[in-house]
């Protein structure tokens, strides 16, 4: 039996996904080799690479609005790193950061290597809890970073603020889950293993004229401009990594794009959130107004309920509830690939608990 | 029926490891869950990235020498990067570097953002087709670089320089394929899509003792120390390129490791060269003393043959054999997964060339 995987990243994928790359690395397009075993410059593989990167500008609705799609290495992590060096000027380089949790204070600690940055908002007083509003962006600064959803402690950012300037954005864990204008952010960058693919690769879309501006000499492997050259390929990509990508963002374009998933997603947290509400043995954790529809944090009210919960729900086939150690308690995450009858599961075992309890 | 591949790289891994690697998509150790659905903190996952560690010391026999190894992300190109950060001092660093290729030519490129680069020697002269000798390191570098195989020119290191210093080899492709004194070496990196398993990792070993102390500030993701203090988890770790390299490595090991492999390819690549002289339709590219056992570079004595030629071994099911444009010609990769009888196919077609020409 399939479980009802609620893990936070590294994370569930649709199945018919998951069922092609494993045919792919036994026999890759009928050409008796495996995916993982051709040349990355093949026509088959180049087909691959194409496609994926045409699939992001139209499930984005970003075609024709000079942005170029990279498929690099090195996560979410990296791009802390390369989102400043590329932006960031030489001299009396400043940017501003909202710091929403772990991912934006590690983004602002790498920024800092590279000139003066602006903390415009963070929400650390509360662990992370809420979305700050109502701060001000400085507008002399080279971009103004934000994440607009934060796994840890499950919020998300239901609005940007109007910046002016460049807006980048770290979507890692919610990108292709919902609408947005997206030609609002020109710079976007998100690790593979929540919505598009398995963890070994890291979408970034950029407006290709907000380059080559800071008069930094930027290394090769970090240089957005080297990669759009070559078009991803400036080295060997990953190859499998980029396949499976390109797999779930098909499957999301059949599925009726991201209109039709950002539908379900709300049924879903809907359905989860009003049990978090109704039962008495249970409390959201994140501030009402800004819940993260990917991520639902919750804890139990009496701790001494949470071996009978832990065995509801381990017996009912749930992977991945617990929530992070700064955190606690359970998180439930419910990315694209999660259905609604896994959410329904989880459900019916906070009802059981409330029953037994 | 499965090809006879001889692609530079990504090139052919064992058809068991594929196979395990594809019911791993589906089923991962029993848990009713891919593998690459699931969290890498899971003690599933840190169990294979644990036991690849261990066998990659164990197959190089560095067990309780002080190295510690890596898997990352981004390929050889970001370790050109890497190596230069982590190893030239911040005040009047200095290294000195080998050039034997296209691989040796931009590590050279990116080190020289870092300080002074003393190239000891090249062979640009001759298209790298030799490995230069008899030239001398100056003892003040903070290293020496080196690479000791070049899939391009078909050249391979078959002695290095005893150089009383820091040593650093890119190794990415014959790394696991013949024996050598590891320990002579204080940092190596290898990408894995040769003999260590798919696109999307990067192999580092390196000697704990020689990080620290360059006196630079290193961003997070580029800090070797700071991957070290976190087990290769400090980002989400490229989890499919890791346990298929796991995989590939048990299966060296299963075999008898490095020194029967290197048996094997030792009989594989004598096969092949003794016919390239043999057979008066090609001639070598390379130096004879330099040749690689992984990539034999040969021509046609007559253009004119070229058609059949490609029709005799594309009918024989070999895939991947075209030379590299900077070279032209044929180029035969031997990684250790390709067997003895897909070398044998390939003499039978050079010999099939000389009747019917």
């Amino acid at each position: 039996m399939k479980k009802h995987n609620f893990s936070a990243g590294p994370c569930i994928l649709p199945q018919e996904v998951l069922v092609k790359a494993s045919e792919a690395l036994i026999n890759f397009d009928g050409l008796d080799l495996s995916l993982i075993e051709i040349s990355h410059r093949s026509p088959n593989f180049v087909a691959v690479i194409e496609k994926a990167r045409h699939l992001v500008l139209e499930l984005l609705n970003l075609e024709g609005k000079g942005y170029q799609v990279l498929f690099l290495q090195g996560g979410a992590s990296s791009q802390f790193l390369l989102s400043a060096y590329n932006l960031m000027k030489d001299q009396n380089g400043k940017a501003a950061y909202l710091n929403t949790g772990t991912w934006s204070s590690k983004a602002i600690k790498e920024a800092k290597l590279f000139g003066e940055l602006a903390e415009v908002a963070s929400s650390k007083d509360k662990n992370f809890n809420y979305i700050p509003k109502d701060y001000i962006i400085p507008s002399d600064v080279d971009y103004f970073h934000t994440t607009s959803n934060n796994t840890i402690y499950g919020t998300q950012m239901h609005s940007f603020p109007e910046f002016n300037g460049i807006n980048v954005c770290d979507m890692s864990s919610d990108i292709f889950s919902r609408s947005l204008d997206f030609s609002k952010f020109d710079l976007i960058y998100a690790g593979a293993q929540k919505n598009m693919g398995p963890a070994g690769t890291t979408l970034v879309v950029v407006k290709e004229s907000i380059l080559g501006n800071t008069g930094r000499t930027i290394p090769s492997m970090l240089d957005y401009q080297v990669h759009i050259a070559k078009d991803s390929m400036f080295n060997t990509p990953p190859v499998f990594a980029v396949y499976t990508s390109m797999l779930t963002l098909e499957w999301l374009k059949d599925l009726g794009g991201i209109k039709a998933i950002e539908k379900i997603n709300n049924q879903k947290a809907q359905l989860l959130y009003q049990e978090i509400d109704r039962n008495p043995l249970f409390t959201g954790v994140s501030a009402t107004e800004d819940r993260s529809k990917m991520n639902a944090t919750f804890t139990l009210n009496n701790e001494s309920h949470s071996d009978l919960f832990d065995t509801i729900w381990e017996e009912a086939g749930i992977n991945g509830l617990n929530g992070h150690r700064s955190v606690g308690g359970y998180r439930a995450s419910m990315y694209n690939a999660l259905t609604i009858e896994s959410v329904e599961v989880l459900v019916n075992c906070m009802q059981e608990l409330e029953r037994k309890a």
